[in-house]
């Protein structure tokens, strides 16, 4: 008796595209015995047939630059899109569901802007919707958080979740590289790209964050309630000092809840060193969370390349496979929700790293623990060390205050004729 | 419209046990929210009643000293089995499945030594039958590997799984304990019992493994089939070489698949301070997944304490409340099943650590090297040091040899009158 077969529509063939059927390949025999299914990719969505030609040959997939021909084609049971951007891949997911067909796709940006209309479509038309590539590629964090923490209430997740801001910052830690060395060479790698932006101001890394907040707290945000803030101009001194502090600076999305609301936030953190995300390196990412049932947990993995991201793609097409098979389609990836609200920035707290350059004179300290000491501030530790030409520069980490405290030290720093503030960061 | 209920019936109300109804009672709403159902526990057997009698009232379960009143009890959809041990929780749970009811359990020992019996009658009755909390406590490591990494190849896998001997190597290297005050330590705070063998001796671990092994390769392996070493009598001493080397020592279980052959172990083994395992600390567990597709992965988290794992163990009722909406019970757990041998010595390959005591005398040095480049065996580090007596000290860690030739190499050294050799452990 044959198996029944899975026919995939693919849109895109680019890095990640093309490792979709290269593991349906050579996974072929463990899947047929997960999924009861022969699953294979018949027809791929590409703008330019010719370059493709050979490859498509190879796996007996059949190019087209028309995407009707797939909507069209009723054997076609899932699409997976794998283009990225906004248009024309919500165009796409939504004719594909309005037309019964299931989706996989890893599109952050799509998701995070749009991921609602997405979900209640599929809904509709009792449609399968999953993208677990879309946060920290091969890490299998959302399927986690959705099946095995079901039984467990999240009070916080912190991930570092953007791999090229994570491998400049290990390059700054490790070999003392500036700012600018470190983006030039994550360029130079391929890691980062010409315009570095989203990865560098934070952007890519709230994006994740909107996915996992839905995830872990069941709430739908948007990236305007995620306070952002990148590297960008991050300085090599503040990574030192943080170190002889006995910290690492990490480039951490954070979810936290406070009673009945969740604050959201991506920013440079300093993560004291025995923390196991201070030990991931390089382009590697990582989700930390605590929760009252499990305690603490972490996983580690590949936050991006063509290999791991495509292996969870093919995992979701596994589920939907499975589903087919045991006719449960048409569940939601994450079907917890729940009416939480953003927290007050007066009671989100933390603790802070400043640091000052202040003139190198008599009662300019005073001044600055006198000002600080009013807003309610108090010091963990304090370095003072000489810079040139009469300056000082103070290092500062202070006990948890509130982000509104925080915010308001800050107006006075700016304020003042006298003190310079160079950086700001959260501490774990 | 009232929901639908699912009853359950507890055996074992210890401290993992009390933390399910609990943990059922916290997250009632997201359960209900999740499943669509109401979850709770209705009878639970114990020893002796009177001592449980205000904990059962309060969350209103009904005592029992006799199995038969929830084996006969036709609400009661799932049993979990708590007790621990061989018997009587194999006949419990074969006697659940025979009457049809699904079954999660936390029981190692038991899976490790009669899992094939277990699955296979689960499967005859159509059963679910679920056991995430056997391995690694509150690290849904089998969903993980079963969902997630179905897309993928492992190709090994290495894991802290015993937190009693991971504190007390984290203690020996930290705070510089002997192998008996770490043990006494242990003990005083509860992690290790007053007989600790199945903890030293890598009994627990290789129970572990056994089902890691199962779920990462298809394969099923008994107990018999890992070589298996313990952390019993490892000297402060090795753990102080270790770290000057730039390794941490570490009690590893591990599976490696060597082409369609697979081998398994327990014992000490040297970790380069930079990996991801290497910075485990205390009584947490971890496992580290190397796979074709997505490279490098970490699942990092407590692996015992009654909460985290009555979290897995209301996870896996979570799934089989699902499935019983979704009419999908009696699915097997791992569904993934390879014919795979094990590793034969001479194909295993790893670098090993020797140390060593000789005399202090001309050309001893000489007759050791000449006795290790006949086998074969090639030098990457080694430190020579004084110690008393006119004895020396050397240390070795050599490149990567097979386990034959180690174990030829140990027989060289047992048969020399000249060389002691103090210890034998893996480098990763």
């Amino acid at each position: 008796m044959g198996k029944s077969s899975l026919k995939i529509g693919l849109l895109g063939l680019g890095t990640v595209g093309s490792g979709v059927p290269l593991l349906l390949k050579e996974n072929k025999d463990k899947i047929s015995n997960v999924t009861g299914m022969d699953v294979s990719i018949s027809k791929c969505l590409v703008l330019d047939t010719a370059s493709k030609k050979d490859f498509a040959d190879e796996y007996g997939i059949e190019l087209t630059t028309n995407y009707q021909d797939i909507l069209d084609d009723d054997e076609i049971q899932v699409v997976v899109e794998l283009i990225g951007g906004i248009e024309p891949a919500k165009t796409f997911i939504l004719q594909a569901l309005e037309r019964g067909k299931h989706v996989v796709t890893a599109n952050k940006d799509l998701l995070a802007q749009y991921g609602l209309t997405l979900v209640r479509t599929a809904q509709k038309h009792a449609c399968d919707l999953y993208f677990e590539a879309s946060v920290a590629g091969g890490i299998p964090i959302l399927r986690t958080i959705a099946n095995s923490l079901a039984a467990d209430r999240i009070t916080s997740i912190y991930g570092i979740v953007n791999g090229t801001t994570n491998y400049m910052l290990t390059k700054m830690t490790n070999d003392q590289l500036t700012y600018d060395e470190a983006l030039a060479k994550a360029q130079k790698l391929g890691f980062a790209e010409s315009d570095p932006t989203n990865d560098v101001d934070g952007i890519d890394a709230a994006y994740k964050m909107v996915i996992l907040t839905q995830f872990s707290f069941g709430m739908s945000i948007t990236i305007d309630d995620i306070v952002t803030k990148g590297i960008r101009g991050l300085k090599l001194e503040d990574i030192e000092m943080a170190d002889t502090l006995g910290y690492a600076i990490k480039l951490i999305g954070s979810s936290e809840s406070y009673d009945d609301s969740v604050a959201a936030e991506v920013g440079p953190v300093l993560i004291p060193k025995d923390h196991p995300l201070a030990g991931v390196q390089n382009e590697m990412n990582a989700v930390f969370i605590k929760s009252h049932g499990v305690g603490e947990s972490m996983y580690y993995g590949p936050g991006a390349g063509a290999k791991p991201t495509a292996t969870s793609v093919v995992s979701d097409i596994i589920t939907i496979a499975k589903n087919l098979k045991m006719g449960t389609t048409g569940h939601v990836f994450n079907g917890f929700t729940s009416d939480v609200r953003l927290t007050k920035p007066e009671h989100i707290y933390a603790k802070y790293y400043f640091s000052l350059e202040v003139p190198d004179k008599h009662g300019v300290f005073l001044k600055l623990t006198e000002s600080m000491t009013r807003t309610g501030v108090s010091f963990e530790q304090i370095v003072q060390e000489k810079v040139d030409d009469g300056r000082a520069r103070i290092v500062i980490i202070t006990h948890e205050m509130s982000r509104l405290q925080a915010d308001e030290v800050k107006k006075t720093f700016a304020a003042s004729e006298d003190i310079t503030l160079n950086a700001c960061y959260k501490v774990l």
